[in-house]
């Protein structure tokens, strides 16, 4: 039976070093501020802007959230961008993915101070992430993913790690993670286009999934004992929940439970992470200064 | 027995399609023109930008040779490489790696104008690559490599390859191209942290070699039929060659020539290739004006 990895648990770690960090902050008169900028309506995209300000509230960082018509113009976008690049009580700005249709994310990304990328998706953050250069901002999932390896016990060091997905925002930057020095994984990254999906898993003493595909990653892909970091959050119709569904993994947590050595549930995995390090980072933004 | 895969032929081909390129920019009045720094006298460095230059002058670009006095100043570097920068004449600039001690190369490299590196090694261009934007230039070394495999007909969609070393300069490159979209491999990075090297090689429908020892990949290393790609280039010993050492790759050719389905020589493997694709990225930064 897998040990859970308690998501919930490492991120009020996470977090209460980051009180901690505030508080030294703020005997230096700096107060560490985040602007998070949603364009439309979309509902998923509010919870998860709403989440973001409720946190920072908890613990005293100042945040701004300004909220743009769905029909706003990339012009209206850049200009509120380039106006928190120039806002001193600023050090993190995101812009909530994914934007409208008429909305160029990538220029919008590249327009974001790289000094205040808290996403971590400014090319200038990218590079430094492939050069192993400390310096940059690393997206918040997949560094959370990394954070939950170490507090788990997890060795990295010449273990096998599968990751599976190759996007820029979880996929490639967590076997960047890996394979770097000091943590010095041997990396796989697989993705749709693996044949055999479920051989290569089973290398696998680390596996990061992060497909998008509710409960794809079955007992089958998983070697005994193999931790499994479950990026994906789902949503699937059920109709004995009582909001008519229930969020779920991209693994299939009760069928791989018995095989794996360490899993985290979704939810109160990485979810969890992902913001508490969104919070460290506007925090590294603010010390930066 | 293996098929050789013949890096002399190909680069002929690549420069092949490098002279029509040329000739096309001449119409338009534009000469491609090569600047090459070399700070010091290493002289495997003299040999090698000697040979970029006669390759330059071979084709008809034009190519300047910058020598600086082994105890130049960063400053110096500095100079040197922003008055290129603002050289309509050269599209591209090179400053040969290693420079001495008391050069910060990462400066210099980041001091390049990124529209005229074409070395690919620009924070700006190694965001490119990850980000899968075509715009930037790649690596020469590991650009060659994909020719290779492309000019042999080896397919990488659905392939297992397996990259050893984790440079900048060739095995994270070489990893982000077999991975991004149209490669579409299942890529693994092995490194000197990997625990059981011949076991994770031996996945490899492709093998690409980046270790910088001497013949350290064996037969038992190679799946049947695997096509290796080697980029090693090392002198070792030998009395009884003329000159008292012979070349050799990462890969112990002898010894996997039975098992391997194809491979390149060293030399005339990977290392025709890198200076092809020089003169290629020299042709890309002169188009791009």
């Amino acid at each position: 039976m897998a040990t859970i990895i308690d998501g919930k648990k490492v991120a009020e770690e996470v977090l209460a070093e980051c009180s901690r960090e505030i508080e030294e902050l703020k005997v230096h008169g700096i107060t560490p501020g985040l602007a998070v900028v949603l364009v439309g309506e979309d509902p998923a995209s509010q919870v998860y802007v709403n989440s973001k300000v409720r946190k920072c509230a908890e613990l005293g960082i100042h945040s701004e959230k300004v909220v743009l018509s769905k029909d706003a113009s990339q012009d209206e976008v850049l200009a509120t961008v380039k106006r928190l690049n120039e806002d001193a009580a600023i050090h993190g700005i995101l812009v909530q993915s994914p934007p409208p249709s008429q909305i160029d994310e990538e220029e919008i990304i590249r327009t974001i101070d790289p000094a205040k990328d808290v996403d971590g998706f400014h090319p200038e953050n990218v590079a430094k992430l492939a050069l192993e250069d400390p310096s940059g901002f690393v997206p918040c999932t997949p560094a959370g993913c990394m954070r939950l390896l170490e507090a788990s016990g997890v060795k990295t060091s010449g273990a096998d790690a599968v990751v599976v997905g190759r996007s820029m925002i979880v996929g490639k930057p967590m076997a960047l993670l890996l394979m770097a020095r000091g943590s010095d994984a041997t990396v796989t990254v697989a993705h749709s286009r693996t044949e055999d999906l479920a051989e290569v898993c089973r290398r696998g003493d680390i596996i990061v999934a992060a497909v998008g595909i509710p409960e794809f990653i079955k007992k089958d892909f998983v070697k005994q004992g193999a931790t499994i970091i479950d990026v994906g959050i789902n949503r699937v119709e059920d109709p004995a929940a009582k909001r008519g569904y229930r969020l779920c993994g991209d693994v299939d947590y009760k069928d791989v439970f018995e095989k794996a050595g360490a899993i985290t549930p979704v939810p109160g995995g990485v979810g969890p992470m992902t913001i508490a390090m969104l919070m460290k980072n506007t925090i590294k933004a603010a010390q930066a200064l």
